[in-house]
């Protein structure tokens, strides 16, 4: 599900940030660079604020952010929000009781986790990382919060890929600052 | 070198929520779980007005978190501070031209990589990490800010392990919010 996205202006300076690097990580494949845009500090509280002002209405309790690069978005924005900031990782990283859910990687498949005690039944969680592109990490995602009986009030990425359907695929509405 | 610490109710607070985990990631190992200090939302922030608060005085440019919990303080730290924040990643994880440092794991040896475009000489960054054990970690990482010809003005980290002599084998005062 697509949302109205962030301001003109707001969107315009975060491209302006983004540095292309062709064949990263592998050959043929295009990386978006978002460092840049974390490294300025008026960009990343304009960042920040502009996704807690977007989820206010809708409200949630607690963020949660994808590993690694999700981890540097949503922890400022539980910060700001007044909220705490809780961690989906790659298997094997979490210690104690997980759940945990496959995700299809370019080849193979791939594990994502969260610890039972991260969330509580009826939790309202926002739902942070980086890019979004074919929706495969952040459906897992989905599937881990809601398997813990949790709710996703709302998805939040800097940089969302249209070349691929990636909000289409997944079920809850999704603000991306930029769309590339 | 080891900092005046934090103030003892943040201090017991911050302990009060660390999970230890026997045994993780092997056999033989104590692991702290810092996650579900992240997760409360008040201790996520007084960790963090407490860092920003300490660091005022001698003052910084920029905040360098270690991946990847090191993000989730970082991050937050940034933004509270009017800062922007850098990643040091490990090898492979970063575009385009980065700086490399080994160092020593408890078996074998780790890669630690900084972008040449997240700092520029003569910057004053404040390192931060989740865990201070034996200060390899860390050490490689002042290492990298250094080899940008930048300078490490402080390092902050939630838990320091004090059966380690971490801050001894550092070049810079260490602002640990607990010892354990």
């Amino acid at each position: 599900v697509t949302g109205p996205g962030a301001p003109g202006d707001l969107a315009a300076r975060v491209r302006g940030l983004i540095v292309d690097v062709p064949d990263f990580p592998r050959p043929g494949v295009l990386f978006r660079d978002i460092m840049p845009l974390f490294a300025d500090a008026a960009s990343l509280a304009a960042v920040v604020d502009h996704v807690v002002d977007s989820q206010r209405a809708t409200g949630f309790d607690v963020v949660a952010g994808i590993e690694a690069r999700g981890f540097l978005l949503a922890a400022p924005i539980a910060y700001a929000a007044g909220r705490g900031v809780i961690a989906i990782r790659k298997a094997g990283r979490l210690p104690g009781p997980t759940w945990s859910t496959p995700y299809d990687l370019e080849y193979g498949v791939g594990v994502l986790e969260l610890q039972h005690a991260a969330l509580r039944a009826g939790e309202r969680v926002l739902l942070v990382d980086d890019v979004l592109a074919t929706g495969g990490t952040l459906g897992a995602a989905v599937r881990l919060i809601e398997g813990a009986e949790a709710t996703v009030t709302g998805i939040a990425v800097v940089v969302e890929l249209s070349v691929f359907a990636g909000p289409k695929l997944l079920p809850v509405v999704v603000d991306s600052v930029v769309v590339l």
